[in-house]
């Protein structure tokens, strides 16, 4: 039988969903074919690059042509895709699940990367976090939004309770794979509820 | 007599206010209570995970739970004051004391780790510098402001010169814990003044 | 005869030319003298910064005064500039070449970096690029604009055409120095052509 490595698989998955998403959200804010492409990349390049410098490590889009190479077949499907959608491509299903599947995979991938690394249980669910956020965080400050981690209460959120079901599976002897599959699945199907039933808390203030 | 760690102290009292200043913030920025946990402890942990990722150690944010519940306490505490307050938080005196003895703290904290890392008496003065900066303007970035370090003359300013005092009591031989004190004491005292007084240094030119 | 240090004479020229750009852009921004040193400092110093990083090194700009003493004169050579000029700077020739040398300094520069610390072919590419896109991006992401290299097709494509330059100089076997500077050379050259002749490509949709 063939051993798929968690981590290549939840890599892969992650790349891809967010390569389309981030090269969504670039067509939103009129960016052009090359705008597309580098938002496309950097947002499925930044959570895992930030994760390695974190904890020490070359980060693997510097190491090989490999996480690139897969991020940019990404940005090739989200063009042919574009051109297909109307309106605000950020409120469009497609953009929405595929965002919440790179969110997943990616935090997945960050859990398994800081068992690896040895971080403490509780660097695990904040590395996993990072992970998941930090693609598109990086991709809303390029385009000048505040990032949704900050705007909508279930992005981070729905990560934090993935990871922590992560070290739960682990603690209680999951076979491998079995810990990273769970936490994404939590992670996206909690994801994709919020974003159904439009999940909110409410504001501290009135404003000013 | 106990002996106190005097990054302990610095490190603690600057987690705290920060937290409650990136938390003043976030709630002037119209979001909800998680984003404004969200920015309250990303102002805290900011600085100090730039500085040890500079230095080249595991960042201490990633690697206990210390520094997160610190900053939840802050967070918490901000929560309870921002009902009480009106008009534009960022002009008000909470605000601007509790930002200014984040920066002081944190520039002593960042001056007493460029030493445990052997870096040049230059390096050390800027790893302060970086380290009280760093959390508000990560802040502020997330907000789609300008960085008060680059509208503020005086606010990397008495950084500066807090570091460079820093300097000068080691130099001097002072007892451990005076540089560090004399450091916060200095920054905190020049930013107040600043803030007070509202100093600042002409426009170069008179915009276009 | 002497031998001149590629790197030496790659980084000064990139510090002096970045930060005299970064300082224009902050003019632009109507920042003061201290947000405009700020500024040019940051953009001179942000991309080697995030290079160090990334390949796990010290920064040099933490490790000595040098870079930001090079920087600092650069500063002060725009100062004097800026009350010369009209208009908005950053379509001024001044703000437009003293950018492209700054990227195609960087770019080599990088490149560079990236062959002392043995990192693949393909991440010299990618290292020598970040090096060059780097500093201008972070100012811009300061001053609240979305970064040129995701606005303007041929500000990133200029230095990776220039690193693919910089592997087939020294795959030809190359006496040193002639790689570094063929990379400066070509990123130069594009990145001037690109500017004159307005180069873009198509928007993918029509906006929204």
């Amino acid at each position: 039988m063939v051993e798929v490595d968690p981590f290549w698989v939840m890599n892969v998955v992650g790349l891809l969903a967010f390569a389309v998403a981030g090269a969504l959200k670039a067509a939103d804010a009129g960016l052009d074919a090359f705008g597309v492409a580098v938002l496309g990349v950097v947002t499925a390049l930044g959570g895992g690059t930030t994760r390695d410098v974190l904890v020490d490590r070359l980060p693997a889009s510097l190491a090989t042509l490999d996480d690139m190479s897969v991020a940019l077949v990404g940005v090739a499907l989200a063009i042919v895709l574009i051109r297909r959608l109307k309106g605000r491509v950020r409120d469009h299903p497609l953009f929405l699940t595929s965002d919440a599947i790179g969110l997943a995979a990616f935090a997945a991938a960050g859990s398994l990367v800081g068992v690896q690394a040895g971080v403490s249980p509780f660097g695990i669910v904040i590395l996993g976090t990072i992970t998941g956020v930090g693609g598109g965080s990086i991709a809303d400050i390029l385009i000048g939004r505040v990032p949704v981690v900050l705007r909508d209460d279930f992005y981070a959120t729905p990560a934090v309770v993935g990871c922590l079901g992560f070290l739960v599976a682990r603690w209680l002897g999951a076979p491998s794979g079995v810990p990273a599959g769970l936490c994404a699945a939590v992670v996206f199907g909690l994801r994709m509820f919020a974003v159904r039933y439009e999940w909110r808390l409410p504001k501290v203030r009135a404003g000013s």
